[in-house]
């Protein structure tokens, strides 16, 4: 056990270096030079312990250790890979660590199972460089259309296709698989809130995922000398925005039920000091853990939007991404339970106020989910921690779990 | 006349073409390929009609037209040849312009003056590159200190020394010179409001330029992941910025006096449309043309930041720039005048709602300025649009106050 968490250790220090703002948090863009090099560690480590190592058309990496039963469908485990700009070293990396430890313990004792194992690590599940986000898992489950990923681009005009080929993956390789060829998702995650820490509970077992829904929003006046125009001629895009901003996450707070509204990105253009803003771009995020709750906070944005057109301003909305809540398989989460107990860990039931990759695959195989606390309940910022430890329960757990599920022995 | 305002029309059109965002306005950033390239235009033409050219510690260009007296100083005409990010072909380049044929009118008459003839083409008066503005005429008249020159960066952490070595100029040149070598200062500056185009008058001579003040705003929050956050454990700095920035318009309209406020740039960070934002940076730009009105709005904003401080917000808040309302010498405005009576060019009195070099000038030598009607009062954004007709009219205007002002003949 000590051993265990003491690789974990090391794994998560070795992908932390690969970060783009070092001194200042981890940011690991999609198809970066920080991607590609976490991304050769995982297929290293897959290989050290086994595993056989691909690719999909989206740069997700499988490592495959085959079942007795030819034919027969995968249980996977993993996350995601890439961060927020400024981000946490556990966000993702925790629940791909996870997996590579679990395939590790199959591969110490020679487990041999008979529906195969996958370890999965998945791109762009925060969609920090193309937006909308659950990249990975989207295209895995065929919920991405080829438009959508032609079409998508960063901040910079570069799309995915001319990124991924940048880092030498190959864009034309499928991205969908068939859902028969997985049996179940496991994922371990970061609560990324504070409700474990504050109990005292080292292990969260996860009984659905909140939905979530993200806007981009446009806003169009008429740029002008910041000396020269009057007050009562301008058409100031930043002031519409910055009255709308201000006054959302009432709606959220209105609505209650842990429904939460965020707006994380602006961009003002042409942002020169002297200049009256001409346009500003932001994005409101939605979450909620009950459906009619997510739909009542857009009708009151749509309509609260629309209140500010005119007058020389246009509003546009857009929505990105629209995530229903979803139950996870009570099956797998009995079972979770079950090891939990069965290993003297304690363990409590909880709600995820975050998307994650596991919502996406639970409309397709049966879906498990472990929380481990968070530090202080921070994610999202260099100061994001987990202990190790706790990771390691997680392992022993999810391993004992994999085995019951491939049939292993 | 005709082939005046071709001429005219020729330079604009030409430097019009060297912006970093061609079919979108005019991107022409101090030091930037644009910036080097409009230099050597202006140097070609300068060179043409028989100037010497030098170039100073801050690339601020001076085309010389000797005076018979020696040591005498010098009748200075010019503008700035930067802009704003999707700004227009004219504001600035029109005086520069101004100034060339202005200087050429001397050599096609060959016009001796007894006191020396300056045409100068100034940098970074926008301050879109370094911040805060008006750093070439600063230069020129002492008031930028080499502390400031070097602790200056642009949003990529170049300083000014390393991006004017980048293009050739050589940092270590003098900057200030002795206010004894300037006899006068000439500005022709497109308008950049409806006055003038609505009184329908081709000429306005300046009587007094508005002060300005710019304040830098960070406030600071605490990030946090968009989906675990509960609403009422935020301290969310964008939603700080977007309340504050919503208000500030109204200290101006309270303010009245043609008093203006203006929030041009804003930046983010980390900028994650599921991070709520850590750090928001903003500008405040007040202007008015009474100094006890900018007082009055600068105390009213500074008490309000305040307010905003607490519940894990902090509010930072930094004077960039301070220039007080100046008055321009009743001498060059009386000459002004009387050469556009004499030349039967239509004129009236008016006030610069902006910022100009002239004003920089205006403490150290006698200073004129020269407006010309906007198209739609609109400038800085790519419709910024003036007749060139108009600038013909002031640049006959500036020859005839050039020739006395230099004692020609």
């Amino acid at each position: 056990m000590e051993q265990l968490k003491e690789r974990i250790e090391k794994h998560i220090e070795t992908i932390a270096t690969y970060t783009s703002t070092p001194g200042n948090g981890t940011t690991r863009l999609t198809y970066s030079k920080e991607d590609l090099q976490t991304r050769n560690y995982i297929k290293e480590q897959m290989k050290a312990i086994g595993l056989t190592v691909s690719e999909d058309g989206l740069g997700n990496i499988f490592g495959k250790l085959d079942g007795s039963m030819p034919d027969a469908p995968s249980v996977m485990i993993g996350s995601h890979f890439d961060s927020v700009p400024n981000g946490g070293a556990y966000d993702g990396p925790a629940g791909v660590v996870a997996g590579l430890e679990v395939a590790n313990l199959f591969y110490q004792h020679n487990v041999k199972p008979s529906y195969p194992l996958e370890i999965v690590a998945l791109v762009e599940e925060e969609g920090s460089r193309f937006g909308g986000g659950l990249m990975g898992s989207r295209g895995i489950t065929g919920q991405l259309s080829e438009a959508e990923f032609s079409d998508s681009m960063d901040k910079d005009g570069i799309s995915p296709k001319e990124a991924m080929q940048e880092i030498g993956l190959d864009p034309s390789l499928p991205k969908a698989r068939d859902p028969k060829t997985m049996k179940a998702f496991l994922e371990l995650h970061i609560e990324q809130g504070p409700i474990l820490e504050e109990k005292n509970i080292p292990i969260g077992v996860v009984e659905s995922i909140v939905g979530l829904t993200q806007y981009d929003i446009t806003v169009k006046g008429q740029a002008g000398h910041a000396g020269t125009t009057p007050m009562d001629r301008r058409s100031d895009a930043l002031i519409a925005a910055a009255k709308m901003i201000s006054k959302l996450p009432d709606l959220a707070i209105t609505e209650g039920n842990g429904t939460v509204l965020t707006t994380g990105k602006l961009n003002v253009y042409p942002n020169g000091a002297n200049v009256i803003p001409e346009k500003v771009f932001f994005t409101v995020d939605i979450r909620s853990g009950k459906e009619e709750n997510i739909q009542h906070v857009i009708q009151q944005l749509k309509e609260y939007v629309e209140d500010y057109q005119g007058n020389g301003i246009e509003v546009d909305i857009e929505e990105k991404l629209y995530v229903q809540p979803k139950a996870l398989s009570e099956t797998v989460r009995t079972l979770l339970k079950e090891q939990s107990e069965h290993q003297n860990i304690s363990y409590c039931s909880i709600n995820s106020g975050a998307g994650h990759d596991a919502m996406v695959f639970s409309d397709f195989t049966d879906v498990g989910m472990l929380f481990i606390p968070s530090k202080a309940g921070l994610s999202h910022c260099p100061e994001e921690w987990s202990d190790a430890a706790d990771i390691a329960n997680a392992v022993e757990i999810l391993y004992q779990t994999a085995k019951k599920l491939t049939k292993a022995e």
